[in-house]
C-alpha cells in the first residue's frame, strides 16, 4: 500500500536507490540519463509522500513556520519552472502566471509573493491542478535534458542539482509540517499506520576526540550548499563525544528531576519559552490522567519507547537537559571531526542533533549573487546549527558537512542531542 | 450546471418553496409529511451551498469570525444530533463521539469544544466523511419524525423547529465565510460564475412615520428567535425614511469627498478601524493602477455596479457616511414600525441595514433555561441591530421582527444601509 | 493637613462651595466676580488634588486608559489656553508652543498630538513648571474675564464654561488614575491616610415607577454636555428600582456562590474578559492566605467593609450580577425618570450606576462643529451609560440628566450598581 | 556644575582615578583602605550620574529593555545588601524588606521580583527616599570593610569586587536609558549641555594579523567576569582589520546607496526589523524637511558630525553595512588577538563595537554555583558579542577581553562597529 510505506522508504533499499545522488555537476561527458533519473527520483519521492495525504490535509498551514504539503508540492515546482525553464527553455512560458506569485518563498529578489502567514489559504489551485502542474514542469525539465546542447547543460547543471536538493529539503520540511498539522487535530489523525521510528544501532559509551588544527567545510568534492564553505581550519580541543543520543528514558528522568521547573537550569530566552508555551515535555508528548506519557507519531498517538533517540526537543530543552547532566553539546566542528573520525553512532537517519554553535558564516563566506544567494547566508542570525540527518531525510541528502539550523525555540522537526564534555 | 444556480435559486421560484416555513409548531394534529419536508429543504439547501466548492475550499477558516464549510456543514448536523436525537431517540448512539468535541460551536453548555480559531485545522474527517455524518443524522431524524409518538413530538418540534432556523443562519453564514476565504486568494476564484446582485426594486423619496407608541416584537404567531421578545410598547418619534438603499454611486460620492479621510465624520472607535484596517472602500472594492474600482463577488472580482446597493460597510462606515449626509440610521424600532406599515422597499433579500440601536435586551427578556438559551442573549454588548435580510438569507428566513447583530467593525456579511431624519 | 482633606473635602461643607456651579451663561448683565470665583474655585481644586502627590507620583500613566497627574494638570490648562486665550485675549502668545503638542488630548481638529499611550514618557516639563504653566494661564484667564468687552464675553463664557466642567471631569479622573497606579505598586502607597469610603444613606426597598410617556434630557436651564440633548420623549415602562445601591455583602455572595466561574451567567464578551484578565472579584480586591479579602483604596489597602457599596466592577460584572439575582439593570431613561420623582437613594456621590443601556445618541443629536465638537459624540459605540456621580466627582458637578460612559470592560472608576426589574 | 561634568568626566583626568580599580582581590595583607576608596569612588559616580536629574527624569522606563535611573541606583543597592550584608554583617536587618522584592532585577533565585515591564510604576519609594537607602547601606559597607576579620574579608572581597563592576554596568545603563527616555520626548531634553562625543584617534589603514592558535579569555590576573573563562586555545585565521571606526560620513553613504532600502543587503531577520521598526537611519537620527539629518545626544538634538564614529546600530545594521561594503565584521576573538597585539586605534572610549561571533560559552565553561550564577552565563543564546567599550563606559571598567552582548535587533546602547577581511 502506498501510504504505509511513503516515509519508511526512505529508510529501506529502494531499486531507484542508485538514482540519487547524481553524478558530479562537473563530470564530462554529461551523463543525461542519469540525471533525467535522478530527477525523477526527487520528483516522485515528493508525491509518494504527499500521496496519503487528502486534498484537505494538503491544505493547511497549521502555523507560521509550517506549509501545507500543496504548497510544498507547487514551491519546489515554481522553483525549477523559476530558475531553469524561465532561462534555458527555448519558447518558455509560464505555466500559470498567477502561480510565481502564489508559490515564491522568501527569494526577495524574484519578485512579490503571498505573505508566508497566508498560505492556508489558497485553496485553488486545488491538490489536483498542482499535480498537472507538476507534470507539466516535469516533461518540460526532461525534454530539456534530453536536448538541450552540451553549451545550455554546463549553464543548466548547477541549477538542476541545487534543485534536486532544494526539493529533498521541502521533502522533509513535508514531513514534518503535516505531523504538526495532524497534532493539533483531537482525532490524532494517521499518516501511515505501519510507520515506527527506526531502533537505534548505538554502542555505549565515549568517542574521544584529540583536537588540533582540522579542516572544516567542504572539500569540493560532490554537492555542498554555500554555507559549507569556505574550507578552511579551525581548533579542536580535546573531548569526549557520547557515541550514542539522548533517549527518551533519559529524558523521562530529566522530567522527574523536575527539569521543566527549574528555571536555574534554562537560558533565560529558554525559561521564557517554557513559561509562554507552557512546556512540560517534548514536543507532541501528552500525559493522560494516569499519569501515562504518549507521543503523536506519523502512525497517530503512541506509548513512549524508552529506548528510542527523544526527539522534538528544542534547543532550549537540549541545552538545559545538558546543563542538568553536567555536560555540554558539542560544537558542530567537533561533531564533524568526530564523524570524519568514524567516532559516532546514529549519526544520520534518526534525529537532527543539536549543537551549540550559533549558526554564522564561516570565515571569508559570500553568497552567490542573484535570487539563490538568498538561500542559506540571511539566515544567519538567532539561530543553531544541527548536524546528521533524521527520519524524514531523504534518500541520499545527508552529509557530513551539512549544516542544518533552527530557531532555539522550535521543535517541530525531528530534532534530537547526544552529549559531550571537554578533558580537563 | 448545479454550481450555477447555488446562491440565485433562493431569490428564484422553486418547486420546494412551499416546504418551508414549516407548519405551526402547536398545530395538532402533526403534518408529519409537511415537517419531513421542511426538513428535508433545509438540509438540501445546505448541501446545495456547499456543491459547488472542492474539499480545500470547504477546509479553510480565512479569519476568526469565520468558519470552514465542513464545519457549517458538520456543526448544523451536530445540533440536531446533540440536542434532537440525544434526547429523543431510543437507543440512541453517537454517530462519532469524537465529532461532539469538534463541531460544538460556542455552547458552553454542552461541554468543551474546539477552540474557534483552529475550526481550519481539522483535515480530518473530510468532507466527504461529513456527507457521510449527514447522511446518517438524516435517515435518524427523518425516521424520527416518522414515527415517534405523539408525545414525542410535542417535546421535540420546537427543538426541530429552531434546528431548521440555526441551520438557514449558517447557511447565510457559509455564504459570506467562502467569500472572505475567495477575497483573500489572488485567483479571485468564482463561486458560481453566472451570480448576480439582484437590482433594487426601490422606489425614490421618504417614508413618513407620524410616531406615537407602538408595539414592538414578537406577537406570538409563527416561529421567532428568543430576542424579539418580550412584545412591549415603545415609542415612536415622527420621521422619515428613505424607501430605498444607499447605493454604490452615493457610496463613491462619500469616497471622492474624501469620507475615508476625514476624522471629523468617523466615530472615535471607528477612526482606528479606518486606520488600523487601511480602510479606503466598502469590503472587497480595490482599485487598479487607472483608478478604477472592482469588488469581488461570488461571480468573482467585477466592476462597480453603481445602481446597486452598496454592501460589506461596517457600521463604523455606515455611521460615518449618515454623518457626511447629514442625516441618521434609523433605530431598529423605526425599521420595524416602517416595516409593519408597508413603507419601506428593498427590506428584504439584498442587504442587511444598519440600525443605529445598540443590540441589547428587550425589556424583561429572559434567556430560555439550558444550553439553547446560549443562542442569543449573551452577545447582548458592542454589536449593534442590523434589520431586514440579504442576498445570502435563505428562502423564508426572513421575518420582519427579525433582529441580526454584528459587531460594528465586522463587513464580510452583506450590510448596507437606509438613512432615515427625524422631523423637526 | 491638606493631603489628608484632598478628597473628602469635596463631600463635606466648605466655604467656596457658592463659587460652583457658576452664574447662568446667559444672565445679563454678567456677574464677573462670580464667573472668576467660579474659575478659581475648579483651578484650586486641581491642584488640592495633586497636592499629596510627588513629582514621581504625577509623572506616570499606568495603563492606557489612564493619564498622568502631571498630564491632567497640563492638559486642562492647555484647554483654555487653546480655546478661550488663544481667539479671545488681545495680543495671545502661546506660554510655549511646544506644549500644544504635548498637552492636545484626543481633539484631531486641533492638531496633532503626543499619542496617548506615551503621554507617561514626558519628564520634562516638571510638575514644578506645569504649575507655572498653569499660574501663567490663571492670570491671563483672570485678566481677561475683567477686562473683556461685554461683546467678547458673549463669546467666551460658554468656552469658559465647557472648560470648567472638563476641568472637573479631569479631577475626577485624577483621583481614579493615581489610585490605579498606586494599586500596582506592591507597597499599596497612601494618597490619603484619613479618606474613608462614605457611608450610604439609602433606605431599604423598592420604588415603584408608574411608567408613561416621559419627557428625557436636558431642559435648557443651566449647564449640560451636548449628548444630553435634544430633550425628547420616551415611553417608560411600570418597574421597580431599588432604592438602595448593591453592597459588598450582597457580592460576597456572589463571588461564593461561584459568580465568577459560571460562564452561563455572563454575556460572551465579558466571559472572555473574566478569563482573561483572571478576574476573581471586583477591582482592587485580594484575598490572602487565609482568605481574607482586602481592598486597594486611597487610604491603602483595607479591609472590605461589607456595608458599603460595592465599586470598581465593570459593566459585565454588573450585568452578570443582575443575571445571578434574576434581576435588570434599569435603564437610563428609568433611572432618569426615578431620579427626578426624588425615588432613589444614593444616586450621587458614591458610585456611578451602570445602565443597560448603550450609549448612544438621543433623537436628532448633532454634534457642535469645531473641535469642541468631539467632545461626547464620536464615543458612541461600544460603551454603557452610566447615571449618577461618585466620591471623587468634584462638588457642583453631578446633574440627574448627567450621562457618563465607559466600556463595559472597564473598571478603574468608582462604578457600581442598583438593580430593578419590569412588572408583570 | 555637576551636571555639566557628570558624563565627560569619566574620559577626563580625575583625582579620583587612582581609586579604581581596587587591589587584587587575593592581595595579602589587605588594603582595606584602598578598597572603601574604590567602593566609595564607584558609589559616588553612580550619584553623579544621576544628579542632573529631576524626580520625574529618575521615575521612568520607556521602554522593556530599559529601566528607571532610580531602579539603577536602587537596584544596585540591593547588590550589597543582599550578597555582602546580609551573609557578612553581624546583626544585619534588611533597611526595608518591601524593598527586596522591588529592586531584585533577574536573579530568580534570590526570590519573587517586581516583573520587568513594571518597573517605571513604582513612584514610591521616591528618589530622595532611594538616597536615603544607598547611603545607610553605604555607611554599613564601609563599616563592616573597616571591622570585619580577616576571615570575613577573605569571603567577602570576590563578593564586593563583582558588586563594584556590578554597578559599573548599571551606571552604562543609567547613560544609556535616560537617553532613550529623552529621546521619546518631542523637547529632546538636555543631560548635560556641555557634552560632546570625544574625537576618534585612530589612524587611517588597515592592521596586519599573522593567524594562527592563540590564548583568549581571561589569564587570572585581576578582575573579570565568569564569561571570560576558561582561558582557552582558538586558531586565528590570517586577517586584516582597521585601525579606525566606521564613521557618520561613511554611514551617510551607505544610506544614500539605498542601504536601508535593498533587503539582499540584510540577514532575514534584519530586514523584518527594518520593516517593522522603519529603521531609516542609526537610532536617534532624523531627517527634517530639508532633508538634514540630526540626532539625538546627551546634550540635546545636534547636527551629525561626519568625522564622529556611527554609534546607535544594531548588528542587523552593522551587519548589513558590512556586506554593502564587501567586508566582514571581525570575530571576537580575531578583535582579541589583534587589541592584544596593539593593533587598533579607538578600542575603547568611543563604541562598543560588534563582532560577527554569536555570544555562546567558551569550552567547558561552567556558571559558579547560587544566585551570582545568573550573572553572565543564561544570556548565550541569540545575542552577539561586542568588544571595546564607549563613552558611558566607566572609568576602570574596560579589558581586551571584556566580552560584552546585546541582540542584534537592540541599538540604543553606544554600538558602532569596524570592519576586517580575510587574507586570500
Amino acid at each position: 500500500m502506498a501510504a504505509t510505506a511513503a516515509i519508511r522508504g526512505t529508510l529501506q533499499d529502494r531499486s531507484d536507490r542508485a538514482a540519487f545522488p547524481p553524478p558530479d555537476v562537473s563530470a564530462r561527458p554529461v551523463d543525461r540519463a542519469a540525471w533525467i533519473a535522478a530527477f525523477r527520483t526527487v520528483r516522485d519521492e515528493t508525491e509518494r509522500r504527499a500521496a496519503p495525504l487528502s486534498p484537505e490535509d494538503q491544505q493547511i498551514q497549521s502555523m507560521a513556520d509550517a506549509s501545507p504539503t500543496k504548497w510544498h508540492r507547487a514551491h519546489t515546482t515554481w522553483f525549477f519552472e523559476q530558475f531553469l525553464l524561465r532561462d534555458h527553455l527555448p519558447g518558455f512560458r509560464l505555466y500559470d502566471e498567477r502561480l510565481h506569485y502564489l508559490f515564491n518563498s522568501y527569494y526577495v529578489a524574484a519578485g512579490p509573493r503571498q505573505p508566508r502567514i497566508m498560505r492556508g489559504l489558497i485553496t485553488r489551485p486545488t491538490a489536483e491542478e498542482v499535480a498537472g502542474y507538476r507534470a507539466h514542469v516535469d516533461r518540460a525539465v526532461e525534454g530539456l535534458l534530453s536536448e538541450a546542447s552540451d553549451e545550455t547543460l554546463d549553464a543548466l547543471l548547477p541549477i538542476l542539482e541545487i534543485g534536486l536538493y532544494h526539493e529533498q529539503q521541502h521533502q522533509e520540511l513535508l514531513i514534518t509540517d503535516i505531523l504538526h498539522a495532524f497534532a493539533q487535530n483531537p482525532l490524532a489523525p494517521v499518516y501511515d499506520e505501519a510507520w515506527r521510528f527506526p531502533r537505534s544501532q548505538a554502542k555505549a559509551g565515549l568517542a574521544e576526540l584529540a583536537g588540533g588544527v582540522t579542516r572544516i567545510g567542504h572539500d569540493g568534492n560532490g554537492f555542498s550548499f554555500d554555507n559549507e564553505s569556505p574550507r578552511h581550519e579551525t581548533l579542536i580541543l580535546p573531548c569526549a563525544i557520547d557515541k550514542g543520543l539522548v533517549t527518551n528514558a533519559q529524558w523521562l528522568a530529566f522530567i522527574e528531576d523536575g527539569g521543566y521547573a527549574r528555571p536555574e537550569l534554562w537560558l533565560s530566552d529558554g525559561w521564557l519559552a517554557v513559561q509562554a508555551e507552557g512546556w512540560e515535555a517534548p514536543g507532541y508528548w501528552q500525559r493522560n490522567e494516569a499519569g501515562q506519557w504518549s507521543v503523536m507519531t506519523l502512525a497517530g498517538r503512541m506509548g513512549i519507547d524508552l529506548s528510542l533517540p527523544v526527539t522534538h526537543v528544542s534547543y532550549f530543552e537540549a541545552d538545559a537537559y545538558a546543563r542538568w547532566a553536567g555536560r555540554d553539546l558539542p560544537t558542530e566542528f567537533e561533531w564533524e571531526a568526530a564523524a570524519n573520525d568514524g567516532l559516532l553512532d546514529d549519526a544520520f537517519g534518526l534525529v537532527w542533533q543539536w549543537t551549540r554553535s550559533a549558526y554564522v558564516s564561516y570565515p571569508g563566506y559570500r553568497p552567490v549573487s542573484g535570487a539563490l544567494g538568498e538561500y542559506n547566508g540571511k539566515f544567519m542570525s538567532n539561530q543553531f546549527v544541527l548536524r546528521g540527518s533524521s527520519v524524514a531525510t531523504s534518500e541520499g541528502h545527508a552529509r557530513i558537512g551539512y549544516r542544518n539550523f533552527f530557531y532555539p525555540h522550535q521543535r517541530w522537526q525531528f530534532t534530537g542531542l547526544r552529549l559531550s564534555n571537554y578533558r580537563d
